[in-house]
């Protein structure tokens, strides 16, 4: 532990809920797991509510006469009729549409806009390419820390706890609560499919006041301290960057069509490397696998995915689903393999071959 | 684990030396410590020689017509008169003079660079800005991944190992060795002050094969594994990006003045700022803390300093030193306070009170 490593304004609420561990994103922590397996947190998730420290979704905050301008150009996402109040999820691209990023974009004023992000220093490469091309903006990083309450029974427990307007904030719409004498926004969204919102709490010194009120009313509603869950991300298909895309990879070989403006064109730096990729066809695509054998290890490595012993694809993320009672795999997969149903080999890092079947996503 | 937290080519050895743990730098895995304790790590280091996996230095590749242009933009270090086959420790800025990263510069040919960077995507910031200005020429990430051999036999080693023309390269120099039918490249260099080498390995799937080599070479020389150890890396006044340095600081402030240009204008994003900021003097400087009590915890956040119960500095490392005695710390100190053995009081985060005083660095 160092301070290069950000703790977060709920680490010390984290620690004293029991956190068995930590992941590192954007260079602060980001809890791993608490004292029930990830199959308990699972069906918990499923049936009940749950308080997750995303404070590692950090903000790229963008500002100025030409914020909009440099929002734009980094996407390929059309973001012209964005209202102040919407998310939108937006892929970021290089020159070559390769993915920087894949943050949700808050539409906070006409030139004002966080990019709440992934894995990746998305500040730099905005700052570069606004110093580069002597855009008049400011791009900064503001104390706002997510704090996700998540699953069926967040709207209740929240309702209860800052007003039952909030049940009027669209699938990801934000609005505002009040808290100790704040204004603070909250967005229906989240890094699950159970429903909840997510309080961007603005001034990290409200952090622990904000997570026990939370915790308290919490109570009520059989609420547990928790994290991203693997089964559950994977089920619904929900990528990851860094895992199912890098740089490597383009939005359209990722299933993110329908966030790329392939018709109207926009002002994107990769746009025409797109338009590009779009017209000769994508020979890759991510694909769901279900396979067999005893639950899976984790990937930390892809796993090749093989039809007659030939490579037709890789595993980046992997676990066994306890509800559909077999293995699950994101995977991208060669053109010719992805249709559902093609039978495929699995080599999961524990020596095993596994055989398995492509599907589409999200898992049924 | 996933695969967003990259393994190394030399991951596999490591686990096989008995890591205990990692960190994370760069989206990869640092061990963080073996079997051996951070003391006994410490004492080796100092006399013996060890074999680091410093991967998670990443190359960022800056390669083309208007390579040498970038770089210096990045930089308020003059760069001018570097030469191929020179490693120069570059601050690198942003438009207020705010420290974006600290890598070395490795002068590859006239318009190829590699900058070794320390925890910030520098590649982003890098295409940010090529893009941006329309420059001609490429960023990227190139399979490099850094393996070093550390303390005062590493040269011994290395020379049996690889041949004796490694003796001549300089300090902050690089030359060349061949390894597996592979011209590979080799600087003295690495992040501690007991001497030693970097091989910057060229081909992640050699990297087994170049640990086990040095492995096999090292048993003649007590070699352990082992990785940057944070006593002598304060001792030393080694920096840390993340720790004693962020955007919020400059480099003045950090004690980088003989790497930043401030009598001839340099073609560098932040130079201005950093004049302003040079003509102004600066408010407060890095320097040692030597203080008293029991070995202190980690500094996971900022300890403040104070002088008669006001805030004058803050630690951001520190450890006790089996060496000096005592506990050591690395803090900004403000100038009215900054002058060697200035009485201070220390706030660690085990809720002592602790009596220390101001010092020179590197620590005696």
């Amino acid at each position: 532990m160092s301070r290069r490593i950000r703790r977060t304004p709920y680490t010390d609420c984290v620690e004293a809920a029991g956190v068995r561990g930590f992941s590192v994103v954007n260079h602060m922590l980001l809890p791993k797991a608490y004292q029930a397996s990830i199959e308990e947190d699972y069906w918990h998730l499923r049936e009940h509510v749950q308080i997750w420290d995303v404070s590692c979704q950090r903000q790229v905050q963008i500002e100025g006469p030409d914020a909009y301008k440099l929002v734009q150009w980094m996407t390929p996402r059309d973001i012209s009729s964005a209202k102040v109040g919407q998310c939108l999820y937006v892929p970021i691209i290089d020159e070559d549409a390769g993915l920087i990023n894949d943050p949700v974009l808050l539409v906070l004023a006409e030139n004002k806009f966080w990019l709440s992000i992934a894995d990746s220093d998305v500040l730099l490469y905005a700052k570069g390419l606004a110093l580069g091309a002597g855009l008049e903006v400011s791009v900064t990083e503001p104390d706002v820390s997510p704090l996700a309450v998540q699953g069926p029974r967040a709207e209740a427990l929240l309702g209860e706890l800052f007003g039952q307007h909030i049940r009027d904030i669209g699938f990801f719409k934000f609005g505002w609560i009040e808290f100790a004498g704040t204004r603070q926004l909250i967005a229906r969204s989240g890094y699950s499919k159970q429903g909840g919102f997510e309080i961007y709490l603005n001034g990290g010194h409200h952090g622990a006041d904000l997570w026990n009120a939370i915790w308290q009313a919490g109570e009520a509603h059989n609420m547990t301290p928790g994290c991203p869950n693997l089964i559950e991300r994977i089920e619904a298909g929900l990528l990851s960057y860094g895992n199912e895309m890098t740089r490597e990879n383009n939005p359209l070989e990722i299933g993110l069509d329908e966030y790329c403006s392939l018709d109207k064109p926009v002002e994107c730096i990769g746009h025409d490397a797109l338009l590009k990729i779009s017209r000769a066809g994508i020979d890759r695509q991510i694909r769901g696998v279900l396979f067999d054998g005893d639950p899976c290890p984790a990937c930390s490595i892809p796993w090749p995915v093989t039809v007659d012993g030939e490579k037709v694809g890789q595993i980046t993320s992997a676990i066994f689903s306890p509800r559909l009672k077999r293995n699950i795999g994101l995977s991208l997969i060669d053109r010719a393999y992805w249709e559902t149903d093609q039978s495929v080999t699995v080599y999961s890092n524990d020596g095993q071959l596994r055989t398995g079947e492509v599907t589409a996503l999200p898992f049924a």
